[in-house]
């Protein structure tokens, strides 16, 4: 069993919860209303910013050029090509970066990108691509969720959300960050593996009250 | 001004909501449940060594022999003297340390030491002394608060706890921090201590948020 | 006076001793040996690869978005694009990457990097714009010293380098770090500064010591 | 074979030409000019600030509590205790906290040191122990050489010297450290073990250039 199956196991009831969650819900059904998605991409995109940072720290720590490499295209690919989905809604909710820069990031926020900095810090490559992971992996299994409710994929408004993490493009860097997962913790002890399951799903509880942050709107 | 003493402006409202939540309030009428308390020390005990590790991040940062041979100090204190109350509880309320090792931190726990982490990672001495000044100062401010109630620094089973938090030992190591912050902060740009400001109010928030878990007894 | 050219004032003597070593000279003449070329760039190739993390760690320790963005780009300039330079000999001499990374990073080498690494660690933006400054600086005066011989940027071998390193791409990025390193420093304390000053002494004595090294191809 | 007696067996040629250099030969015969001592002594105390920086990051980066008391007690007896040896010397030959503090780090001394803080940084247990180990062993086992001589031992100057480092409380110190890094390098793969020994390789190169530095008095 592949160590990220086994993750994935462990986590089954929390991930499922986000499938339920009024926020993932209403995407489904193109009922979000647009104030809480807005909200929701301001967070997001400090989130990433700090997100970021963490491969950032994947390039640090990594011990041959080839993991560098392809950490650094991922970090450039969030920073300065065009977050696709991002710069999308970005532009059409009228989203400034003087916006975004004056906004505070919200306590669940905070706690989710600094429990990840500081795993980064304090760890390896294992816990870099752990603690990566649980965005990575989720917002894949909720594209690939709301692509298969029909109409969803073609709602004006989120529609093109669902295409971006349920599409190829997507599939194929997270489909990256799982080989590299399972190449650097396929040799670690027991003790270890159940130290990065516990980060695993710390991150994903960080996700689901991320949503719940989301949808309450609050800072 | 100190910037010590705007800080605590900043952060009023917050702190005096300490003084009034129930695990507070009912340490001094006597009346908090032991089974309570018990959740407390076991969690703050994890807290404290996270808490230990931003003190080492100190001596790491430190720019001169004095101030990282007062961290070094304070960092075994922590690790290594009596922790007077904590030990006290510890022997008192039968705990372990195989218990303390197998309890998993809550994610309110994880949520505020990781974040002064990877403040201390990323930032200098300034974020480090402001990180760990809220526990520091609240829990002193909260000792005095609980002193002040008849009754409470004799109540049999937690006065010690009141007594510590309010004597004179804690409230010379407290001052340490608190001269120090003021050493570290006093010449930094207004944007900066803006970026120090919300890290005090951030913790201080995590600090209610500590109590609340604390009284909820939420893993 | 803006802080980089009292960076330049303080180092002149040492920067000046560049222009006379031999490994300089005889690039200008174009009369050096090429296996004392290859070794440098093998060990050049390795330099960089720390050198790429310490920009790394400036996307961790940027407190702004364009900042993560700049510094992401010129990472992943130096890992994924042509590296031109390199490249071009790395394929002219028949470097494979196996050789590269089977390489051991001689001493002179380690030392440097390293360096740039623990203050990138320990300080803030201004320590790791200067730490990355006298390589990046250096390579550019030595390029436009070496242009200015008569024939040498049309040496067959020995041109392409010197081309490279004199020419404009080079100087925009140059000029990009000089301007963070001025932004970054200007409102230090003068006691920060001379600190700064040391770590940019200390940078340039490396740099000299690794065109020594490469010349006598000490591992 | 103990992890670390392969160290040893790895490192054996350069170790030896420890006890032959002429700074440790002359302590030996009690010729060593005290100047060259002297000099010593002051760059040593600069060198210990930052190997205590790597046991603070032994603090931060273990993952029990039982390691982190112990490299507290060590961190703390470096910086608080009576460094029995060096405020010995260090008040025989009138050296003031003020000569240290304005004294510069020699570039031998800060290759050494921020190799190691770099180490610790990116690394984590394992290349934590090892490297702080060439140092410690490696002191110690002059110490017993010099010891063995006769009539070093009872020299009026360097003698305390020499019965610190041969000593039972070094000794302790020194197979702490020892059993450490077995326990944190046994379980390692091939690959990593050979990083390590790369580590142990450089920093036991780093010991020679000390002594060397030290000899020359080359700043």
């Amino acid at each position: 069993m592949k160590f990220t199956d086994y993750l994935l196991e462990r986590v089954t009831p929390i991930w499922d919860s986000y499938y339920t969650h009024p926020f993932i819900e209403e995407i489904g059904k193109g009922t979000l209303p647009v104030e809480k998605f807005r909200f929701y991409i301001v967070q997001d995109y400090i989130y990433l910013l700090d997100y970021a940072k963490v491969f950032a720290l994947g390039v640090v720590k990594a011990k041959d050029e080839y993991t560098m490499q392809e950490f650094s295209k991922l970090l450039d690919g969030i920073l300065n090509s065009e977050m696709g989905t991002h710069r999308h809604y970005v532009n059409k909710l009228n989203i400034t970066s003087e916006e975004v820069a004056n906004t505070k990031a919200s306590l669940a926020n905070i706690s989710y990108t600094k429990y990840m900095l500081a795993e980064a810090f304090t760890g390896g490559m294992a816990e870099i691509t752990v603690a990566l992971l649980a965005c990575s992996w989720s917002y894949y299994l909720i594209g690939l969720h709301l692509a298969s409710i029909p109409g969803a994929k073609e709602n004006e408004f989120y529609g093109n959300w669902i295409n971006t993490y349920s599409g190829d493009d997507y599939k194929i860097m997270n489909d990256w960050l799982l080989d590299l997962t399972d190449k650097y913790c396929e040799n670690l002890s027991e003790d270890t593996k159940e130290k990065l399951v516990d980060l695993f799903i710390n991150t994903s509880k960080y996700e689901y009250m991320f949503w719940d942050m989301s949808y309450k709107m609050e800072i």
